[in-house]
């Protein structure tokens, strides 16, 4: 299943070291002014190069070839290739004898039998994440009424998120964070309950990205140690503007006309510098590896944009789907 | 959308106080043997009767009117049905003047313009979660060798259950918990990259069940204050044995052999004794509403079945479609 | 895969000599009025009683068990059960060992290794037809602009039908025939180039009837011996009228506006009171197959129900997705 | 919806005047090998240039750029680009004003509002067959045990093709044709009763085809008028074996160990070189319309691959459902 959505729909394809990844968007009304320009701050606000993210360097150019005519949507697919450059040739066989801890080689392997692509991660690689920035772009510019805002509140258990990260880079290691998300401007009724609830169908393409691994919606798990009286959120006018907004924007699986709001948990980088012990099928013995290079120290700074984009693609198919657009 | 599985997949249908709830499977295969039986132990931990449940007290007989000849699944779809039984036919339409803070009341007026069937939650009520179990109760024995296991660990932020619970219903209110869920004896390679991936699947399911708030796995909330070095699972042997399970027993989106771990929230049930402050549609003022009758003041109690059976069923799933089964 | 449909789709189950069959619409708007009486035209069309029908008789009372409430619909799921009384407890296990020549006693046999209920054909019956025809009573009801007609226009090779069925009868044989169908009032825009074209998703449902081994939009098989000048539909005016309907009134997989038209093949019923000569798994022999009772001489008679409903529901789909309604 | 299949998945893109057109065939089983030498012989049988086709020459070479690592698929999803070589810079903007009967110019430009790319058809174009081709060879390489044959048996009402060809090039006009397709080695069981039978599924990506405007099973429309006991196929043998094969191989929508049979019926070209009537839209009024360039005077030459392609497809992805690959 490369593809998400209901009436938009996204399928994503390629690998860190072949020739591109890219996205092709279904769904997509006809008529919306659609250039490169639309893409590169989102795109910009993915890429690495900051401190605590990894020197590989790509351009990251969107090459819009379907889809599109007179630079607006024509309702035909749209498809959006990037190509990858800046690919080193280095041998990458060492992963699938002694694979990284915290990394896929290993399930890569066993489940593709040998034949997946291990070079970088293959399709498994943090680049497909292009893919679904590309598809959130395009989903804000279908929505332009929703706000959306996703920001890292915490890495490394801080708040001072600088200090945690030059702290991990510093020792070689890694830290994961906290993001959260809030978006502004839902009607009430987006959702269905039960198994197309909006927050059953946002944290399917949450859990999609990698290294998620929590998501928790309003007061989420502080709400288990909150009494019902204290956790309600009690009605205020005729548009269910509430008093609080423990429930996040959403009750029953459907928006209520708050702010929708979640957070989720980003895990430390699996590579890391420090040498690890791990089990290495050539000479069937546990054994030190260490992983050259350099890496992200902290993930999680290059994860808000592609959380806000799976919101708004989520949002927009809803909002498709229930006329509002 | 009340169909959820791609090939193993179930429809839902039924409201509060209708004659029935009810479920379809699809996709079992022939030849399992099923009766009524089999779904007593899960279907009875589900019900209410129990302290810091409510008293509805339903018989909840699985009748199964299709899908099984001789005691044996067909291949054909499986319906099965609940009576309600124990229906009060009392005046709800308090509920749509003055909406229920922490309910679908106002959410559910709106999204169907007044249609709903608003009596006792109508299409929303916990009541369909029986429909769930059900589905679970088939997908477990299509998957004999996996054994899964919710719990409740914690209740109001307290670990001794029994004393919060006593202490909710002393005052009133209610509380919510954390429930913890494994599974063992997962083979290496469920699931796929990205929207295939068996923590997103398995998050939709589970946010599909009424009053959760949140999911973590493995580590979850905590992964984000650990380090890289703590966090990453080494590889122990050839089977993908590792050392710690932070991971949740999920590499990539795909199962890596290990346990798989998480944790749901849980919110504090929305129906309390005591009163509260909301919108009255028919006054136009924020006035007290008194919800009458006796509730759950810890609808988590009830819940660790349900969760089990979203596993079961997602995992079945997933096994018939690697061929597993 | 026993549901149907993208916005609007339906779900159906039951067997023959199970206690009943019926089917779950979901995605119907709220507000619908809806009653009993609403399926009484169609489901009596449908009916069998005529000459050159099966006697098996049924009430066929639709028992609406979800979804409704004050006579409308409510937005959620609709459960219609029909409760198989006329039921004959006679033995069909001859079926396994001596399969009927045209029915499917083979192939489930294969498929579902035994397991399959045979009786009258099990889950296979053309008993869940009922299924289709009540969700296209209700389709209909949500696109009433929309005109639909189905009509046996042949039997047997002839235009008499009275004729050519009174013949079967006599002969203790059977005969197929050709329905034609027609809608009128639909927008211009329905459906989408390739996987999504109406006829493309219109053959799927009908090829999903029983006895269906053929069908054709507009000139159909006719067009293969006429030429493009001939065939080409011109148009007449700015609202897409066209001069002639060769096209059937889609172009591109999209509706065109003028009438949708087009016609199936219904095979001959497979039972007949003739004997004929099949494979017989106990003796290992080919040999004389006599099946007992009566049947339908001419299936064709009550498919024209059937086919309309069809049509209605993939119409009704497409207009809720294009937000015609 | 740009995307068809279950588990076996291909999802389209690109317009005939833009860069490329391409396809994601997503779910193809690791392992496979898979070079550009695989397609050379189905896009081939595609292409223009024979006598009767247009000659608009494109070199259509596949471009596989993911999915595929040393020459062996990954179990990734596979795309594959063709680059738009031969596209003329003319101005399409006629048809707008006044589209082409039989043509998809009017329905388009209603349906997307006029921002669709009306150039050589746009997104409508029969070059996206392409990808439709590309997808059978990966389909046949999956199932190798099974043998597809579709030809063109009849163009213009004639068994002698290329006479009934020469002549509606003589004349400026154009002629369809039927096409029978047959697949050996098919296991009895595969497909679902109703909705995922395999005729159903068949013509429903059958009908994606451009131009296509029937299809019958077997024996067809002709079993209308044959008598049960002779349409019905009697078996002769404990696998299946019939003696006739009026079924087309398909019992109940499963099929059932004979050959599978259908044809189908492409219309004649819509491009004439005669005038023709049609509306324009600038004079509101009915003008003779001359479609300048060369045509393909017989398109059901070029739609055999196209055909065995998508009988391949639906076929490989029943038999990854049934586990027969």
């Amino acid at each position: 299943m490369n593809t998400f959505g209901r009436i938009l729909r996204m399928s994503i394809f390629g690998e860190s070291h072949g020739p591109y990844v890219g996205v092709t968007i279904d769904g997509c009304p006809p008529g919306i002014t659609l250039s490169i320009n639309d893409f590169i701050l989102d795109l910009g606000r993915r890429k690495s190069g900051a401190r605590g993210t990894t020197p590989r360097l790509e351009k990251d150019l969107p090459n819009i070839i379907s889809g599109v005519f007179n630079e607006r949507t024509t309702g035909a697919p749209i498809t959006v290739l990037f190509e990858n450059t800046n690919v080193r040739s280095k041998d990458y066989s060492n992963l699938v004898k002694h694979p990284r801890p915290g990394h896929t080689d290993f399930v890569a392997m066993k489940k593709y039998k040998g034949f997946n692509d291990y070079r970088g991660g293959g399709y498994f690689s943090g680049r497909l994440t292009l893919a679904l920035v590309t598809a959130g772009v395009i989903a804000k510019k279908i929505v332009p009424q929703i706000n959306i805002s996703a920001k890292l509140i915490e890495a490394g258990g801080q708040k001072d998120i600088n200090a945690a990260v030059e702290k991990a880079i510093e020792a070689g290691d890694s830290i994961g964070g906290i993001i959260e998300c809030k978006a502004k401007g839902l009607p009430v009724g987006l959702g269905n309950p039960f198994f197309n609830s909006v927050h059953a169908v946002l944290s399917h393409l949450i859990f999609s990205i990698p290294a998620i691994k929590g998501i928790e919606f309003g007061a989420g798990f502080a709400a288990t140690q909150m009494t019902g009286s204290k956790h309600n959120d009690n009605l205020m006018d005729e548009n269910g503007t509430t008093q609080t907004n423990h429930a996040g924007g959403i009750s029953g699986g459907i928006t209520n006309g708050n702010e929708l709001l979640f957070r989720v948990a980003v895990k430390p980088t699996s590579s890391i510098s420090l040498p690890q012990q791990t089990y290495n099928f050539e000479t069937g013995q546990v054994e030190e590896l260490i992983i050259e290079g350099r890496h992200d120290a902290c993930i999680a700074l290059r994860v808000p944009p592609v959380i806000e984009a799976a919101t708004a693609f989520v949002l927009a198919d809803f909002m498709l789907i229930e006329h509002q657009v």
